[in-house]
């Protein structure tokens, strides 16, 4: 009589967890799925019968790999409206403008609000869905979603139901973030602390209340917000019970990673400018380093995170699509892996950790992020020969299936 | 009464034709395909009736626009085995060996000579189908492949059959490029003149007479085959009517441009190392310049192929995903677009012309690359808002529908 729901097996599983063999592999595994978590895994022969009589469902990986499911743990997935307008005024007369100049003129984040403003709540939906699908059809299971592009009480809070929606009608994990402090909307031009005054009065603690932040983050950078006033929105954070997260030094040394430590948050994220100093403040706090290689890229920077620091001082190390219209138009997460690996120097190993286990701790998820009893059964089998091959092809997803819950997923 | 077999509608067109209008666009355009040709484009205000009256079939292009099917000019898409290792070995312990070291140490493309020579023509078919499905998927409709992973008369063989036999199953347009002169076989070594001497006396003109070679190619490198070697080899090639391509100055300046340009190449591929006198001789001889910024990527190089020396002298510059297990695991076409644009520096409208116009003369190939009257009905439907699009997403393919012959394919 079968005793669990799922089994997979004919393949190798992927644990990452950490241990003494690479991935926290095991080979020709099985494992077994009861209920939407991990009921039991280990080597294929210590199976307690024949597949067939131990589970209802038995399916195969075809010699290919099991892993956790990934997890993007930074995106900007919920937006309307196009950049593609100012990526071709970048790069359509042999380059010219830069990031910061578009901000400062008016484009960047805040043409992205107004569009946002004033986009239906279906015309959200049907973008995101889109982009979802895509992170889907590279392995992911769990998307950080962070609101931002309202700067207002109404449009931060469409942002976020969208999100929730979106999560409910795939079953896909999506963990909310309040990314009101994402830039200085047109209304509170030259009054920043106002502004500030405005999220920690208002609009967090509303949204807060109706369920709809899992965590709060700000963008501290000199086009962004001062260490004061982010200072102030976290303290609020912190009094709401929520968890902070913090884009720290992306475009200049700002004692980012400092602060977002000093603020005990789950993560700094970009940190291409971020000194020994600061890798030292995160692994005292615990805080992961989240780093975006996807808007290095585009952005055309050259000054790479202190990955060394961070492997010195035991700072964990996870990777995020950061999938925004401006920066980071970025919708696959082993492109990514590719990128950090090839671009910031970090093993296969670690990119893969970087997207899964230490991805989950960046957004202080417990339940995910490695294959492991009573872990959600968020996984994804793939069609490669060792787990490096995630690292190694560049636009190309050797996924065989994803798995929610339990539940293999249709890709659209 | 239907005058044409089927219309596209609801949307614009990018006949990359050059002209006045960026793209070559017909904005609120109409294409007409006749027969697997296209057999009338313009506006939609200039069709001769209502679309329902003017076709058979009415396909909407959903506000989207519609390019030429891309064309990748440049890849080794028929090999066995895995060179996941090796990436493993350069970046598994925070980076090493280099892409030459490999070489000389047997590994390399050499390995792929060994795995390929054992594999049988069903198991090369099967990873060739897979990776031509993920071009595919990114628009691509026609595909150069080389052989070069044999080195000996049954295996460039093979090699060559396997792709001819995918063009026939996919109706894709397939290139047929012998590379012979990829690498020098182990039982030759030493003896690199007798292994050229080989190639023309016995192997290029049995596989010319059995019709599968389209192009003559070699890998002209300090690790690859010397000037004279080359120049020898595309004598014998200008013999038997074939035209010939260079891989040319990629990993040091070796004069390959003007050696390409020289023999009259259809196009020399790499040049991260051509000079402007390179770039002169290519002008020139109406060569066109290949880039394959997925090996930039991938082996980490720094040195950018001279752009503003082609555009000064008008070299047509064309884009690849030289699509290999070693030096390129690349298999997106449209991510080759931004890579070129974001890190050579092109820009969106050189990159559609690269994998398009440019890409189709640099196979030689007049029947395709452009919308145009009498051109072969190759398309791809994109959901974009702009062509430009097509160069800004990283990891994503906004295609709707590829087309083949005027036939939509499903993509599997």
């Amino acid at each position: 009589m079968a005793q669990w729901d799922s089994l997979w097996i004919d393949g190798h599983l992927a644990t990452m967890v950490p241990g003494t063999a690479a991935y926290g592999a095991i080979r020709d595994g099985a494992l077994a799925v009861q209920d939407g978590r991990i009921a039991w895994l280990g080597p294929r022969r210590e199976l307690p019968g024949e597949p067939a009589r131990c589970a209802a469902t038995v399916h195969s990986l075809g010699g290919g790999w099991l892993t956790p499911g990934l997890i993007d743990c930074h995106t900007h997935l919920v937006f309307a409206g196009s950049r593609v307008h100012e990526f071709e005024a970048r790069h359509g007369s042999h380059g010219s403008q830069g990031y910061e100049d578009a901000a400062r003129q008016g484009g960047g984040i805040l043409a992205t609000v107004a569009a946002t403003r004033g986009a239906s709540p279906a015309t959200l939906m049907a973008g995101a869905r889109t982009r979802l699908q895509a992170l889907l059809a590279g392995g992911v299971t769990t998307v950080e979603v962070k609101s931002g592009y309202g700067l207002d009480l109404d449009t931060e809070r469409r942002l976020l139901q969208v999100a929730r929606a979106l999560g409910r009608e795939t079953g896909m994990g999506i963990r909310c973030t309040f990314l009101g402090a994402h830039a200085l909307p047109a209304g509170y031009a030259g009054r920043p602390d106002d502004y500030i005054s405005f999220l920690c009065d208002t609009v967090l603690p509303a949204l807060a209340a109706e369920g709809l932040v899992d965590a709060v983050d700000a963008f501290h950078e000199r086009i962004g917000f001062s260490t004061a006033q982010v200072e102030r929105l976290f303290a609020r954070a912190r009094e709401l019970g929520l968890p902070v997260k913090l884009h720290a030094d992306q475009l200049s040394e700002g004692g980012g990673a400092q602060l977002a430590a000093r603020c005990g948050a789950l993560s700094a994220d970009h940190l291409e400018y971020s000194s020994e100093a600061g890798a030292a403040a995160l692994a005292a706090a615990g805080s992961v380093a989240v780093l975006l290689p996807g808007a290095f890229h585009t952005l055309g920077e050259t000054r790479v995170p202190p990955i060394d620091a961070f492997r010195r001082h035991g700072v964990p190390m996870a990777i995020a699509t950061d999938c925004n219209p401006g920066s980071s138009p970025a919708l696959s997460l082993p492109l990514m892996m590719n990128f950090a690996c090839l671009r910031f120097g970090l093993t296969p190993g670690e990119c893969l950790a970087g997207v899964t286990r230490c991805a989950a701790r960046a957004l202080g998820l417990g339940d995910r992020g490695t294959l492991a009893p009573g872990q959600r059964a968020d996984l994804a089998a793939w069609d490669i020969g060792t787990p490096a091959e995630l690292s190694y092809w560049l636009g190309y997803h050797p996924l065989r299936q994803a798995v929610i819950g339990g539940r293999p997923v249709t890709l659209h």
